[in-house]
């Protein structure tokens, strides 16, 4: 069996772009098409209504151009959406979450971890679940981190701009550093955490940053590599994988908002070789 | 690293006792109490509140008891309550939905699954979730069966009312069926379905009932044993296991209802020498 239908790949703006990204590396005969809901993001301080609303239409779009499957790679939609998007479609959704959640879970040997991401999704409390479902032994630290996804999407991804904001997001969960680099007590409760999951596809492009803010020592865990690994074995099991010899591999990326400024966004997050981007119209009001 | 102290496993009453003989059976070197909460079941037919409220109350008993870990052996505990509860103590808490949702993901060839369950377990779609995070191409069926319970707890295991019960209860989801034992057309959805997951833990005491109505070649899953493997896991990879030398296991039983009630079902559902049975007061008024 094989198949030779795109992938879909679905998110509220461009930080799912580190997921396709990863998708493409691990299964390069697989064609994609991403969908950038840049109109209404971000996603994660909105209600769980409108992140359902916006993620369906967004995934009506991806279903009409018959993808096999389609990855949610956006948390704060995963978060809050994962059970009712797989209701309402005959297709295979892998969201973010439980992959993240599992390589998370695995990397920590002190059994403590430390989740940062958007407010929806850390009140959805559904990395606190995923990892508890790998190991419930597993104490799980949240923190939900708002800054860091308008920081990203204007383009701050180093300097003092981008650390000042990564240091003041991270301190509430790891506490405040003296000068000489040493974390200030009474340290909060995830200050002994050893392994940081980045819950939002956006921080991996901060991770440097994010790095050299936690220190030595700190697992830094995102859901890129693990959803992708997670996909090649979907397709896998199920005999959806692209067939041998069935031509290059089509990548297609829409946006419902601007198709200038994703590529330009875009460009400068992954590169001058970012392909051409088109302008999709969801038949929706922006909300 | 290994720990002494028991195991609690927790059910809204005797049918949590069919995971328990699997946990006996698969790590027979640890202890157990086991807690049924018989004064308020069934929970199936509750509200989420009752059953999260109930389930916190007969946990905290398990936790008073020093207990290293806690299995919530009733599928519509997990199913309504198992974030909360994880939420509430720092306690490992596994539950059976996970396991056995696993385990029927991994049975079905056709990537059909039936669920039957109780409202509460239905409604939650905790096992549609489950089935979907382990393969989200299987496609799953589920179908609330309240019937079931009660039949368990009035010790109809076999013979004409069982099986009466069963078939009415089987019905919706797999069709009826002609005089020759063939399926009545249309059929509905389900009847195609080469893998039924029991997600109740009272319903493995039916299974041969179950198994004459839905003919061969229907693999039947239930979560006891996969949970029990689940609970050996979590112990190993956490360094809980009970130490080699330890003393013999020892097993106490607890009820929330009649003592000699609960040991004279207990020796009708699982043989004649179930060990003692203690009454326990959780200091609340039962509902």
């Amino acid at each position: 069996m094989s198949d030779q239908r795109p992938i879909g790949v679905f998110d509220s703006g461009v930080g799912g772009l580190t997921v396709l990204r990863e998708i493409v590396r691990r299964t390069p005969s697989e064609s994609t098409i991403y969908l950038g809901d840049n109109a209404r993001a971000p996603y994660g301080v909105r209600s769980d209504e409108e992140v359902l609303a916006f993620s369906s239409q967004s995934l009506d779009a991806l279903a009409d151009r018959d993808v096999k499957a389609i990855v949610v790679a956006c948390n704060t939609s995963t978060a809050v959406g994962i059970g009712a998007l797989r209701r309402r479609y005959d297709l295979p959704i892998l969201g973010v979450i439980r992959p993240g959640a599992s390589a998370a879970a695995l990397a920590s040997r002190n059994r403590r971890v430390g989740v940062i991401a958007t407010p929806a999704t850390i009140r959805s409390h559904a990395y606190f679940s995923a990892i508890k479902d790998e190991n419930p032994a597993v104490e799980v630290y949240e923190h939900a981190t708002p800054a860091l996804v308008p920081l990203v999407e204007a383009g701050h991804l180093a300097g003092p701009i981008a650390e000042a904001a990564v240091a003041e997001s991270l301190a509430p969960l790891l506490g405040e550093r003296d000068a000489e680099g040493e974390f200030i007590f009474p340290k909060p409760p995830g200050a002994s955490i050893d392994t940081l999951l980045l819950g939002c596809t956006h921080y991996p492009l901060l991770r440097a940053v994010i790095a050299a803010q936690v220190g030595e020592g700190m697992a830094i865990v995102d859901s890129a590599t693990a959803t992708a690994s997670a996909l090649a074995e979907l397709l896998n099991v199920n005999g959806l994988e692209s067939p041998a010899g069935g031509g290059p591999a089509a990548h297609l990326q829409l946006t419902t908002g601007d198709a200038g400024r994703f590529h330009e966004l875009a460009s400068r997050l992954f590169g001058a070789d970012f392909p051409e981007v088109e302008a999709v119209d969801l038949g929706v009001a922006a909300g």
